[in-house]
């Protein structure tokens, strides 16, 4: 239980940089290199690199080596645990909205 | 835009913290006030005042004065956002795995 919300605390961790967030959005149209990633920005290989860190140690993105090139794509389910978790409670906030002063 | 990412962070960053997580799970089931927050986890009401102060500033708990009593409640459609950008992300990478090696 600890270790798992460890985990859920590092996928939001990784989530709540804006960076971040695009490198996700960009993964999600499928993989690419870490230079891919990085000339958008206009950013650094090593700064690209550690985000790309962060996600990967929040078991959001996974990397291989193809070549000379490091290839980075999401996860496969990695945010099917926490968008569920997060349609509950929204579901729950309305329900609690809706029935508010009935009782 | 610029505004909207920064509410996003702040989102993610609060649920980033398992106290905070367990506090919006509880506010799922209905309203409590601060002292109702703080008494399963052992925890001070200057601790969880902290922590509820973190969740309203992401727009993701809403707080009012009721008599000697501060009453929190979750933001109705608080989170319809990124979960729904979770769930997008998720089928994205479902496909890429799906797709893998077949072009």
């Amino acid at each position: 239980m600890v270790q798992y919300q460890a985990t859920v605390d590092r996928a939001f961790h990784a989530l709540a940089d804006p960076t971040r967030r695009a490198v996700v959005e960009r993964l999600g149209i499928g993989a690419a290199s870490i230079s891919e990633l990085a000339e958008p920005f206009g950013m650094s290989l090593t700064g690209m690199k550690k985000h790309v860190r962060v996600l990967e140690d929040a078991s959001l993105v996974t990397t291989s080596k193809v070549g000379r090139a490091r290839m980075c794509m999401l996860v496969p389910y990695a945010f099917e645990g926490i968008s569920t978790w997060l349609q509950r409670l929204d579901r729950f906030a309305q329900v609690v909205e809706r029935t508010k002063g009935v009782a």
